[in-house]
């Protein structure tokens, strides 16, 4: 079957790879549609992500949405053909994680098109793609798999807005206009966010934040001003979504929080240490929470899309097909014309 | 009357000050007792204190009991002569802070012996100190000065245990055996913390922890590794305080802790930005919680102090006139003989 | 001044009272519209409301909107001709509720209209009323006296929802389909219900729940086969609003809970104990949680009611002057003709 | 093997039952010690407990520990010979609520000795009982299985302190000075309750509430006024640990308690509804809480007790040879002499 693999930074392949069998317990999916996701592209970029490398080949993607193609056995609610979203998500189920409803922290988690564990668990840019029955959600049948395929990013931003407890009624920040930030800003509405300001380097994003529901649009290339401004008018923000992963960001952010604020890191860094100023963090008592992709949120995601209480069309860019997946990539990259670019796999 | 001022760094006197008129709503306290803070101890080594530098003499002290001397008008429970442990917060009462239980985040707090503000606030080593009605707390008369004059600084613990969330059945870390150390272990035990670690650069103070009811006292000099493998035998501490204020011993938090666990930030650190490893903290979802001083924590403490529940005396290491403060203040600088030393004011 | 005062069980009368004098602090509004609320009705049927009984004459009305006559001394943000909502609370701001965040629970409440205290503190369906200047929040020209009069019965809807703790994600029941019900029912789409079920004994309000974005409409009358039909559909609710304060509704609610779910009580009883089934409460661990009028949340009502984000417009059922106030009272009792029936005061 | 069976209300008898087969994932294990509860008085005195009915003859039980027998296959930690405490409650592991650290409310929870399903599950008050490997929990070589066997009933306790949210600095009452209430009592302390009041209807067990550190022990038989003083001492209790299951002690709650405090509920009640004042509920939002049984705090009892931080001998009244089951639960039903009976089993 064909799958988009890394060899290493920007040697990426479309080239043909080995189906897996279908163990008791799994299914085989084909795959419809694949979003590109950050970690994706600093894979593309880097060959690693965060801390950690590649060092095998390894299949991209967790982005997707497809159809039930093989069950190992009778399994409640799937049949052959169900269209379904697919959960990247593979946790062991056992450990103290997992049974206290943590289970993005699950200390044996295989999750799909990942370098975090050595040998890597392979990714679903590829054909078909063999995964546990319970990471399909099925889905109804007008949804498009374009859309459904989004369910993941925006499972990371409800699960970043429960991390961030009280939204209702707050005023928030999200820095970074990229998916992630912009499917906060739909998260943090949703959950009655009063007002959201969303900063971003380029305007082109920030013009979609607005048709998304922002309250406030604010270009921070240069002129921090601004920004700090619109927190002076708020007398500091309650809730921010960190979502640019860049240390600068970071850094700003305690100046422009309200005291008794949540700032909720969602963007992972490049590798090391990055400077902070702690001692504001201490005498305002703001909370610096991290945010690691999502528990139960994959499920809530699917349904809020099938429902369409939230509308995620937006930030779909464009659509490619697999055999132009370096293009696809490529694409990805630039901020100012793309924020989700997709690959059509099968 | 006498008051031991600060007038720069390395530069304390004990002056003649003149004493403040007593206001509407005012009490005029003999001092009797004060405990010297790592604040104070800063302030004279470095003629400041975290962000704030003295811009005008300073009469240092807040960690103070004694006696009530003068009293503007007839207030509930207090009458000259009462014995009492001053709070040395005095917040605005009517900012949205203030209305919400987080008075320790008033916009306009005054607290004693600080530079926080312009002009200074001074504080009350001195022989007498000016302070609001409510500032008082009465203290019953089997209970020294001496014991009451640490209810603020265990305030500062016990407000670092509630924003830890949870304590109890939890493995607790307290970095840094110090007075605020100690006390947040002391903290930490009376809310059920399942077992406490705690840690110095030297062994003295850890005796005292030991004898304080630490589980576990581990010297973190050169080799960091009885602390790592003290981590790894609980699989990481679900709570640990940092009373260090050293960015190093931050810096290494993350490593120990466990997945879904909180780092309260209790110590105030040297002016400037410090290097921290933030995807760690994202992966596995720790909390990093500022700890300002305290707000309903030093009525709390007093009662604790008051009803023997939680015994302070092994951190007391020694008492020394007033007109002696300039040793005081270099023997408490001295970690290996000392922890919290006080001044016989009155 | 006009205004509309009982004078014990079904003897309203509107006639001439005689105006309070402006004190320090206080402002004279002229009351523009007067909403009926259930307690005015409660008055009015049965001279009394829950466990409170008129023991004098007594002005009723609390929902008012108006516009700023006279202000006492120079206040920041109010100047004469003003238009303002007025939150009809007057807590202490010295108790320790109002010092943490709890105004709701203070020991020395004023409000409007109401019993509660001897003797009773005159309402506000009255040509002015005098209020204390922190009572009135500004309102934009746009904004309707008849819109922004129900910031009140927002505000306890969304004191509802913040007593309610996680709602985003969950199924939520709301027994009642009066004010109160549907308001909870915005409040609970406003806070990210994933589904919201209402009820009602009559179809007429069950009609504007489903306008007003209502997923279920559910007729309780006779069988409440339909109710637990849905509540298994869901495997219990997760979260439900009880505001009807009929003991049956109550005591029908633990069955209809998930595990875990939570009650929240809104609507007040009639005098006296009701029976319920606690071994159920404790067995599936649900939480009944009382919860009274509204703290910080009128600012937020006014605010959404300002910016549009919650549309009340369909609870409106007329506008009738105040020489008319009996009819109106009569109306407004008649649940299949009425929601909010509102006085047209001045 | 011998087995405490009941066949019916008084129809106790000590008599021979088949040992289960162990299947794999199962160990047998020796039981040593067996604590006699509530619910199994319950079952004497009137062939059920709460809403559920003895249907078959159903061996009591589920206060154990003892010594591993025998060993399906290889298990971490568990070899034969070694002495453990068991945990009643065998969940399924794989419902929503098994998997978000709610265990006890597990829709398929296997629990020893109880007619809750049916076929009911067979208790552990027999020579040997067969559980699965996970609910055994290693004790060391010096803990006397009479303490191991309070395991359970701490655990029922410590999950209720969890319940009652912060308990650290609050004012408590326990009503019901029986085991749990003594053990809620206990916990409470080990939580840091800043001060705990006991109440019963004998003062036998009081002096024994008072001998584990209780502040306050009231006899409540005649004249609740004592009570009602205590409240009115603390302007209200913060939280109520309700351990009798009588009505008329729960009906009294709601004015003992300070307005925005919690009630948690332990004990069970007789069957069918019970008389409520709501309205009080409702205008001091108070919290009414279910607490059922335990999750994780089983582990963390038998750590407690292990460490001697928790000291429950007080509570022990006596240890009867299984032979002589019938007087010991005589003896247990006359509060005035007992608190925790114990069946000395092989």
């Amino acid at each position: 079957m064909l799958a988009v693999v890394m060899h290493g930074a920007k040697d990426l392949r479309v080239e043909q790879r080995e189906a897996s069998a279908v163990l008791p317990g799994e299914v085989r999916v084909r795959v419809a549609v694949g979003g590109i996701c950050g970690s994706d592209l600093s894979y593309y970029r880097k060959g690693g992500v965060a801390d950690f490398k590649i060092r095998e080949p390894l299949t991209l993607g967790h982005e997707v949405a497809g159809e039930i193609m093989e069950i190992a056995a009778p399994t409640a609610g799937l049949t052959v053909g169900r269209r379904v979203a697919i959960n990247p998500s593979r946790p062991c189920l056992v450990c103290p994680f997992c049974r206290t409803g943590r289970e993005n922290l699950c200390v044996d988690m295989k999750f799909l098109g990942s370098a975090a564990r050595n040998p890597h668990v392979q990714g679903a840019f590829s054909e078909s793609v063999v995964v546990r029955a319970d990471q399909c959600i099925p889905i109804p049948d007008g949804l498009p798999f374009t859309v459904a395929a989004c369910g993941e990013p925006l499972a990371v931003a409800l699960h970043a807005v429960r991390r961030a407890g009280e939204v209702m009624g707050r005023r928030v920040l999200v820095t970074g206009a990229g998916p992630i930030g912009l499917l906060c800003l739909a998260a943090a509405i949703r959950a009655g966010a009063a007002h959201v300001t969303v900063t971003d380097l380029t305007p082109e994003p920030l013009a979609i934040a607005t048709r998304m529901g922002a309250d406030e649009a604010i270009v921070v290339s240069g002129e921090v001003d601004h920004l700090a401004q619109a927190a002076s008018t708020h007398a500091g923000f309650d809730v921010a979504f960190e979502a640019t992963g860049a240390p600068a960001s970071l850094a700003a952010l305690p100046l422009l929080m309200r005291k008794g604020g949540r700032i909720v890191q969602v963007g992972m860094f490049p590798p090391g240490e990055l400077p902070l100023g702690m001692n504001v963090l201490i005498t305002r008592e703001i909370d610096l929470i991290g945010s690691f992709r999502f528990d139960q949120e994959f499920a809530m995601a699917i349904e809020l899309l099938a429902e369409g209480k939230i509308d995620v069309t937006p930030i779909l860019s464009g659509l490619y097909p697999i055999t132009s997946a370096l293009d696809a990539f490529e694409i990805a990259l630039d901020r100012r014309r793309s924020v989700k670019v997709q690959l059509e796999i099968t």
